[in-house]
């Protein structure tokens, strides 16, 4: 299927993309905590991608992927709930772009400060991916923007991946080498990119995905083997992974991740309040999916090296009451 | 007046300090937000002790005082309802020895657990500062245990002075000199160890203290030359500036410290609000008495150059949902 192949993103493309974005993302800690290692029974490491430019990796992405736009482009258009806006809205400013984000009407206000804070114009839509899509396509029409999708792209599969490039350096330089890397998917941006990267530069090295169980299909499509693209309607705290299995991602992801688990809500709570209180980084719930799949799936762990990507650190805070009325009810 | 003068802490002590804690103690990051800043108009640099041991600078002085304890010491003690009692657990543990901290029955459960898991026995006793010492003079006539007092102590103002060792070797790193340092202030042993670190190495640089304006006996005793020593009963969200100013504390504050701004309930919500969103740091509210103060007295920072100290992130996670409930009321 060569026009399925041709425009999969490379592990080349990944490190084409650390040269496209270096000087303009951070390169963000390498964090651990001793106290959650005791817990686990497993040495952690904590890649800090909330501490990201935008405050998650979804810098990475954008910024590559302006990196490379066709010439004289002048004007950007996504559509987003949360992040990847963010993070083209940013990428956009620091290059004098103009930059137009479909959101839909149910975005958190925090998303849509972020997004109006870089200088971004917002179109709100009505909640439905089709609702975001004809919304998108009627920006491009009457602006000839220029669109960045937020994860199926190879240009963005390729930047995300490079926070594995430095993982690799970054445990190199404390002396060792991860036997796990795990982070979380929703769309499969980040997790097909770091795929990518480990494939070439440490094979020996396993990749996982985590998920929520509400909202599985990326697991169902790899454990299948067959690309599941039913629009889910996915209830879970995660927000930033309740988007389907993208096409590249699910091709580039079936070759080079080992498997992908699942995660409860409880644990994801759970795994978000230890990183707060052990580690004081204050994390999204997605960010917490990697940590959340350590403690609920703890034999596959034990004794491990484990890479965790933090993802990314944007809520509302008055989500975060929320939350812990959650937690009272739980426990 | 002899007696008063030579039991107070030098700079002298405060170097000795940081070589009697090298390797027990992190060397925290000093990290910034360009954010806070536009936002303050000022360059701010903020010293990240909520990542040290215990989550708290205290680990800093629990640790010189234990390295210097009178000998064949076998058990230490101490009253606290915070943060003090945690180091000192953690600090003796460190060493073997055993350790009692009589915590007052309000102390919230987490500093409790926090106690308890550094494996130090506690001695629960009324709310009152009177319960307090009378309980723990009690201990002392039992178990011969050496008591370590929380702030007013020569070991422990020179061991909390060792985080501006390192704010001006870190200031220094990144190519600048600070204006201005300032931290909160309760008991001050960590604004008096401050201050006799900076008088030596950078008598140029300002010492500044904050303090909540319903807690603000150190602001009245240094602006009114006399050291007020009535117990107060505090009301303020920033649990760890209740106690009052200690008597070498104040001898030290008053020689070395320019002056003491204080803050607003309100404006403390803020700075930690500004602190969790930017730089996704969880501080507890005292440690964002220091943005506090510059966000509420911007005229005095103006376009200088600040290390802020963020003094610790301990904190019931119920309490951050009430946080926001308050924070829904006032604006």
């Amino acid at each position: 299927m060569p026009s399925d192949q041709t425009d999969l993103p490379t592990s080349a493309d990944v490190f084409t993309a650390a040269q496209n974005i270096a000087g303009r993302i951070h390169r963000t800690p390498l964090i651990r905590s001793r106290q959650i290692d005791e817990l686990c029974g497993a040495n952690l490491w904590y890649k800090c991608e909330h501490l990201q430019k935008v405050g998650a990796f979804k810098a990475r992405g954008a910024s590559n992927a302006l990196a490379q736009l066709p010439a004289e482009t002048q004007m950007v258009a996504t559509h987003s709930s949360g992040n990847h806006g963010a993070a083209l809205a940013w990428a956009a400013a620091e290059l004098g772009l103009a930059c137009t984000v479909v959101m839909p009407e149910t975005a958190p206000l925090a998303k849509r400060a972020a997004v109006a804070g870089y200088g971004a114009e917002i179109v709100i839509c009505g909640p439905s991916q089709a609702d975001r899509e004809a919304t998108l396509q009627k920006v491009v029409q009457q602006t000839g923007a220029h669109v960045v999708p937020p994860f199926d792209d190879r240009r963005i599969i390729a930047g995300q991946g490079t926070v594995a490039l430095e993982i690799m350096q970054q445990c190199r330089e404390q002396g060792f080498t991860p036997d796990i890397v795990i982070a979380p998917v929703g769309g499969g941006g980040l997790l097909a990119g770091i795929g990518l990267a480990v494939a070439a530069l440490a094979p020996d090295v396993v990749v996982m995905g985590a998920e929520p169980a509400g909202a599985d299909d990326a697991q169902r499509s790899l454990r299948g083997g067959v690309h599941i693209t039913t629009p889910q309607a996915p209830d879970t705290i995660a927000d930033g992974l309740r988007t389907t299995l993208g096409r590249r991602n699910y091709a580039v992801i079936k070759r080079t991740v080992r498997d992908i688990l699942t995660v409860s809500e409880r644990g994801i709570v759970e795994a978000m309040q230890l990183l707060w209180t052990r580690t004081k980084q204050l994390v999204e719930p997605s960010a917490a999916v990697g940590l959340a799949a350590v403690l609920e799936h703890g034999a596959r762990f034990r004794n491990k090296n484990v890479a965790i990507v933090l993802t990314g650190g944007n809520m509302d805070l008055n989500r975060i009451a929320d939350l812990f009325v959650d937690e009272e009810e739980i426990q």
